[in-house]
């Protein structure tokens, strides 16, 4: 049902008007402990779904919590009316607030604390992982609402409390309500501005290959004094192979590696060229200057659209206080792929199970544990939602909305098209900044209220 | 003093029937709980120096408990007799008994065990190591006082109590006293026998340089998804160094890590082509079947006569349960060099430091903690005090001792050379499986009898 010029003034208009109502109720959900990976905060989780049951429900919702084997998800239906259908997902649960005493004002307090330059940063643990990003949507509802009634589309929510500690149970439950969540597009606020003018899409994000490998040598611990030279030592395995796994050019040296690895389309490199996106200064942040992956990418292209392999932990023989003069009888790497374009989970996983059997000494063994594997997501960009959304955006700003890739992966994204089968617009309102799972976490009071206002002119534009 | 071959039988014999009451004497200083390690057990290791200096003065020697800042060390003088003078050195204090409930019998009682061989085992902690090598030459020399009134050469005892919580004060005592200790040879009792049936005499010992590196990339952790390919991984960088640090055929590929290596002398080459050492077996006995250090050297070669290069542990990143898509900051290793012949612990810590400091991205930075550094001891082996030993043991067991190398390293020997001049002879009657350091530790019958025995050989003919 599409809105009238003047409809959509007057919901932009109304919800400026409600921002300090719409703080107090950020300042409600806030105060909700719900921290989800500790069992001590159970019921807290439950109080924050039945809190936005209760919300959502005098905003003229058929809301209810949802039981999971884990936190409730809470799922809300808007009024039936012509046009597309959206769902929409955000999380309810927070990371744990330790180390507490590095907060300066109370974790669960929203604290307002005005910025020199004009800024009023929102100061809470979730306040903008994912309470406030959370509340921009059902804030432009309730402005909608306010001025016209209805909603401009189908509108259906999904918010879980399990986002925080591993969304085990999420996919089961979408599977569960896979009829009841029909739709046409999915919504998800969880993701970032560009910069704090710029708003952006997420477009691709890319897979994951988790794998951990143990290498096993001698029976037992040896001494190297009685022992060093002959026997096998798996450091010296490990170190050989994960060496193997990059090339000079600092490419991955798995055979197959890039086989299904497809080059940007036209619309994102595009999109991409006017990021001003400076791959110098985002290494310099974090002290580096060198960038390490393929030396004829980007920065931009290494942590977005080319696949990683990475070692995120390895260990072996006594690494104490001290020195200890042992071969160890094992080792063990825990080491992941991020995958992009068409590359297939279970073809990676093999392709380096093979690379390292075929350097494993015969009098040594290896064993292999998965840790989870995922293909990446890339929503087109020629659709018609992304094009609405994009619009929407960029009339809100002021600024083009860019089209970007983010290097992680974010798992709801891939749920909702493999269970779902819908495409996700991945639309945030976050700053890298924000210190999200850090202490004095943060949000933009910018980020709140345009971010309300965004959704406001994206579901406006969904039904035109 | 030489012994007519008489007086030598007679010592003998009387060795043999005194031999209950010399395990009598064992199983009092076994029961001294002379824990070196652990402070709670400090008075125990006083109460086993002054057991010891009560034991040497009852046999004609000025013995006294010799304090340093930590436990104290036994000094005693024999009865100055005419010709050569040898040192002694033994230890009395013992490792920790964890875990206990993994012992059969109470540790500090010394428990006979019959065996189906017709050997009886000495089960007790220190049985083996070292307190019962020690008791073999103090027996040797009461049995020798019984039947000659004094002793065939003048002999000092050193009885150290801090060798199992690594000698600290060892040197600098042994430096205190050098004029106190002036001898022609050192004896030492803390090795094995080559088997049950073979005495050996320990003629090189490999040194040993211990480093720990670690690599320092990005300021902070960096998350995988937003980072990957870009910004360095010192897991990546760390492993690179370790492959590089080995050749493809098993040699060390550290530039000039060779130079200094000698090849072994005939009358080495020749002792140790009868040891009858089986390099398969070796390595088949802890589980491995393929020597993986120089290809054109022998197992008994890569372990005893070869320098060795061996990563003792090595850790970065995530480790625990689980998985963390996590691009440390740090990567550490501890590697140690075993060192042969002429080779300089400096120089080898300088050629490994500028080996890996080759391999350091020029964002990221290394630091190196030293671990300690010796110089290889190797005893001439044309001496007259290694020829005598030697067909003493050969005597008395019936088998040829062998000259044998130690890939180890055994501190001792190098502060008496360093220290006092001295060489060492490294004479002992232990076995492989006597379980030194672990539960049920254990000290054959044969071995102390046959200990006592061969001392007393030894003594009468190094005053030949």
């Amino acid at each position: 049902m599409p809105l009238t010029t003047s409809q959509l003034e007057a919901a932009l208009a109304h919800a400026d008007a409600a921002l300090p109502a719409s703080l107090d109720r950020l300042r409600e959900l806030i105060a909700i402990k719900s921290i989800s990976t500790d069992p001590a905060y159970a019921a807290e989780c439950r109080r924050a779904a039945d809190w936005l049951v209760a919300q959502l429900s005098t905003e003229g919702f058929d809301a209810s919590a949802r039981p999971t084997p884990g936190h409730p998800v809470v799922i809300a239906h808007g009024p039936q009316v012509a046009g597309p259908t959206a769902v929409f997902y955000a999380h309810y649960d927070v990371q744990p607030v330790d180390p507490v005493e590095l907060w300066h004002t109370d974790p669960f307090t929203l604290t307002e604390k005005p910025q020199p330059d004009g800024e009023t940063h929102l100061v809470a643990r979730g306040s903008s992982d994912d309470k406030g990003q959370l509340l921009t949507f059902v804030e432009a509802c309730r402005a909608l609402r306010a001025i016209t009634g209805t909603l401009p589309v189908n509108v259906k929510l999904c918010l879980e409390g399990e986002e925080e500690s591993g969304s085990k149970n999420l996919a089961p439950f979408l599977a569960s309500v896979k009829d009841e969540l029909a739709a046409d597009i999915a919504l998800v606020c969880d993701t970032d501005l560009l910069d704090a003018s710029t708003p952006s899409i997420t477009t691709m994000l890319r897979g994951l290959v988790g794998e951990e490998i143990e290498i096993t040598a001698a029976a037992m611990d040896l001494h190297s004094g009685m022992y060093g030279n002959a026997a096998r030592n798996p450091n010296q395995v490990l170190a050989e192979i994960i060496a193997s796994l990059r090339n000079p050019d600092g490419s991955v040296a798995v055979a197959g590696f890039y086989d299904d690895v497809a080059e940007l389309d036209d619309i994102t490199r595009e999109s991409w060229s006017r990021l001003g996106f400076d791959g110098d200064r985002y290494l310099r942040d974090v002290g580096l200057s060198l960038a390490a992956g393929e030396q004829s990418r980007s920065v931009l292209e290494q942590t977005v659209s080319r696949p990683t392999c990475e070692i995120n932990g390895m260990i072996g023989g006594y690494t104490g206080e001290g020195f200890k003069t042992v071969i160890p009888a094992k080792a063990r790497a825990k080491i992941s792929f991020r995958l992009v374009s068409n590359m297939d989970p279970d073809k990676i996983r093999a392709a380096f199970r093979a690379h390292v059997r075929a350097r494993i000494p015969a009098d040594c063994t290896v064993t292999f544990t998965e840790h989870g594997g995922s293909r990446a997501i890339a929503v087109p960009t020629d659709g018609i939602h992304l094009k609405q959304a994009r619009e929407a955006l960029t009339a809100e700003w002021g600024n083009e909305a860019v089209l970007r890739g983010s290097g992680g992966s974010i798992p709801v994204a891939g749920d909702f098209k493999r269970v779902l089968g819908l495409d996700t617009l991945l639309i945030g309102f976050a700053l890298p900044d924000d210190r999200i799972h850090s202490p004095n976490e943060k949000y933009n009071l910018t980020s709140f209220r345009k971010g309300i206002r965004s959704w406001i002119r994206i579901l406006a534009a969904l039904a035109a």
